[in-house]
């Protein structure tokens, strides 16, 4: 099978990384790459480090450059997705790498966007329950975002395994990448080098309410969550610190034993052997999650840790590993597994 | 009047940042630099930062060498500093930078270190309520854990407000020079950079008592404390996310009353302005203390955050703070208020 | 004396550095802090690090805010400063940390700045042959570029002793704040993190005039200079690595009897012992230079390196040290010799 | 085809970095890691990014857990492979990723490495003059240098066009992970992050006897060169600052026809369109190559930039890249030309 793909929002950083995962894929032929503010440009004096790509020229996105593609990966500002999806139609399989389509609960999104709800899309998270059934043909996905990839991957298997109480606390740390390739003067490398903050503290992030949507859907209740992103020194990565209160009887042999059967089968999740602990510089350009968990009985706290890429399983990895099942190619087809260390 | 100071273990990263402070102290005269096994070596091939101290020769540790001094601080390995404070006498004032001398529960000394405990000094946390009172005229001080420090000054005046209840979850980012100057693998630069981590999950980090121990003091009862250290890719710098539940009838203006007044007289603590988050990089260098609250109602829990310089405020620049009640100067004499940026 | 300081660019990164310094400056009292688009902002909400003044109010840049001071910083925009300068009359010590009046050659200002030469101030490098007695009592200082500071210091002893032919080959690696604080898609974090880039190859960047008028005024001819800078993934320092053909019958010992006799009574000019080599992570926030001296005989060249920061020796530490001898203060006053390590 | 590959010395960056590419290479089988005193461990301990290989276990190198592969790699100490390599035979394909057998002068060995010389194997670059004709069919392949990779790239076109003078100048920035795994306190994150500094000035590293033979090889006489090596605050990398006086006549078009007709078919060496400079963010764990070229007229110096991966294309990628030429693989097998960035 020789798939046609575009990608939309070439010159973004989750486009560019789509571009250098697709140009990997056995199975993908790389279409139309398109552009808004900058099309006309050569993709190398934009994203260099795609050498086979650097003569391709930037595409303004449109129907029409879109059009005549198997699968379209849409990396645009929040909001835009839902137009351009409208004007493909059903023959080609969209990926939305966007906020649009992933929030079920359209207060929800309109308390965190401010704008009507589009509607609600096949959800790009293998590894949750029920959802290889629900991307396997599909023409539509969206992908989760960065934080709640990481968040439900490290707390899902507790609360569906009701080991845990409500009260979840969440801290995470991510690269600047996470935060765009718009030049703003906060993220110059002369302010984040050396620098740790913390950004939309006390429940503001829009990534809040995605985990609560994922955490709630197997808790069988609505979990409440303190999330707290900060930025790192660095360009990419996520690391996780999740923890929420044991149910009492809960020890470190049950929860581990939670985690091993949750992702026993797991191409991407790994939990770490003991001792060993999740460290974003392991996954860097990979769909590898690494993940570790600890029991506090002092604090009656249950922690799991997760590391990952935010712009690979984070963004366009995750996207791939979706794209692939909707496709019925097999899930890791293209994917790197391992990490570039150091 | 000039005070005549004595560093021992001025090869570390402690000892170096005291004599970087001393040499802008304006009642502060060198004395010996002393060490273990660097010693007989040029201060400049250890520490070339210290030009004008470059061709003080480090004699070896000893009372001998740090006879005679007013003053004497001590950057040694745990477990150390007892023998040397006991050789020392009254006379000098000595301040341990170094955990030997901070806990109170000799139980909890033993477990989290495993050899007898030394005593407990004067704690060099003048912030702390009463610290100031037993500071003055002390001729001994335990300078605080660089982890405690910021979670202290973070969470203290919530516990003593009774704004809180018990549950804190304390997730924190250091710089690597937390770590030590110790070569060890897992500390290159080529492993750190790019990668956050973390370390001591579940309770096993030995500055965890110590928070326990402050924040147990303003808060009537033992306080429960979550504490994850994770290490970033940066030389300095502590961030600590703080929560804790709130109690019935908190809400934001009540919190931020509550910082306002804790914090309004204090010439390093500053509540940033609503809107401005703490960062790492503001505080580099320097005694500065950013702290910033949040309540999040959603969630139940209030945040505190706060940016501080491990090896200034939470390390050398709070022994000097602390040294200079001791002596009777200006709690401020000679210390930067200002940080290095970008 | 106390001497009453405006700072007009305040909100960027010489200004800030500028601030920084005199706030440890025994002799001065800040007034106005001036900006152009940021006047009116909180300067705590764009110069965090700045604690002290952190409740200071951006006045508009004009000869009224700056009007009343005894000494007046101007970090502006290449071609600002003559207006601005015009304006204050001479009762002021004006100090241009731009390039306005650093060249002595109006073609040569015109070649590589495309507008009319403004005119040559009195150059604010102290160690420079003749440099003190110019500056003096004068109230117009021009600050060196920073990539000029170190070169200059580095290269002017061996063409002023004699002891190497022409053609300088420079290659120099400068931290991001160089670039300034004006949010570049290229200055990202993102993009600089991990990444060493040149840019202005081939005789192209505007300092290079400026280290040819300063070498050729000692070495009595204008001597060819390659220069090539690099943005380097740090927030501060410059390290210059600069060549030059050695004349015949030189030798290493000839090379470092010429710097040991150049720097031997110099403050803040640091030829190292054998062995140990400039680094800038030695000299961040100083006004330290580490010099490093070396002979090649195979290659038939000298080699000098050397360290500084920046925004420190390189612009602000500079500007100050020469406010000093302006105003016959002790050149040394309030300024730092230490650097911040780690 | 398929190919039986052991790593010895799997713990290292070169061993890592080997593994890591050997996983995405079609038509290699992974057999025998090995290590010396990291022999017993999982391999997951030590280079945890390797995912897929992590339950394997390290073996001690000798000449049995070598034996039954069709290509051993080695990545050991300097002085080491040729005690290995005589044990193995000639069956196997044996690539040496140290320095023991690129120099063709015993003499140069002795005075740079003090021990006999090991002899001269075919050398691993196969974009010299005669290389591929060398690399086909052989059994032994001396991996060039990483900096030696990088200059004779960039400067072998121009003195193989005989248009440069000679006495080339360079300045290379490298990121840490060049220095290797060994735990070194001048290596420590702490110390590296924000700091550059030189090493090996003045002719004395290593890799300078390399770089003269590949130039001179192609100059057709003894190329004087002046190499100063840098340590720049990124994990990998090198950017080369190459410069030699341009022969009287020639002018920028001649200098780029020159690199244009060298490179026109090269598959991973790319000249950069005018205008853009080479990064090593863009080369990130790729075998790509980034090239651009300079005329300084007014320096007489003609400036060839490169850029690489040090640990890719600069060890392991061209590693592999040789072992394609050797087996009579197409020679782009299994190797990334797209970098990963940000």
């Amino acid at each position: 099978m020789t798939v046609r793909a575009a990608v939309a929002g070439a010159s973004g950083y989750a486009g560019g990384e789509v571009l250098r995962l697709l140009l990997a894929h056995p199975e993908v032929e790389i279409g139309a790459v398109t552009a808004n503010s900058n099309a006309g440009q050569r993709l190398g004096a934009l994203q260099p480090h795609l050498a086979p790509l650097a003569d391709r020229v930037l595409e303004a996105t449109s129907a029409e450059s879109l059009a005549g593609h198997d699968v379209v990966f849409l990396g645009l500002p929040h909001g835009q997705s839902a137009a351009v999806a409208q004007q493909l139609g059903d023959d080609a399989l969209v990926i939305d790498m966007g906020a649009d389509f992933r929030l079920k609960d359209a207060a929800d999104w309109e308390t965190f966007y401010g704008t009507p709800h589009a509607g609600t899309w096949p959800y790009g998270l293998p590894e949750l329950p029920g959802a290889r059934a629900a991307l396997a043909g599909t023409r539509r996905i969206a992908v989760p975002g960065c934080y709640p990839t990481a968040v439900s991957l490290a707390l899902v298997p507790a609360y569906a395994a009701g080991i845990v109480e409500d009260d979840a606390v969440i801290v995470a740390a991510s690269g600047t990448s996470g935060a765009g390739k718009a030049a703003k003067p906060h993220l110059l490398g002369s302010e984040v080098m050396g620098a740790m903050s913390p950004y939309g503290v006390g429940g503001g992030h829009r990534h809040t309410p995605e985990m609560i949507q994922n955490l709630s859907a197997v808790a069988g209740h609505r979990v409440t969550v303190s999330f707290t992103p900060t930025l790192a020194p660095m360009p990419r990565g996520i690391l996780a610190t999740c923890s929420a209160r044991a149910k009492p009887g809960v020890d470190a042999a049950r929860l581990r034993e939670t985690y091993e059967k949750a992702y026993a089968d797991e191409p991407y999740v790994h939990l770490l052997p003991e001792g060993q602990w999740p460290n974003t510089g392991a996954v860097l350009g990979s769909n590898h999650v690494q993940l570790q968990v600890a029991h506090d009985p002092a604090a009656g706290r249950v922690l799991v840790l997760a590391a990952i890429d935010n712009l690979a399983k984070g963004t366009a990895g995750g996207a791939i590993q979706s794209m692939n099942l909707a496709l019925g190619l097999p899930e890791t087809t293209g994917l790197p597994a391992a990490g570039i260390a150091p």
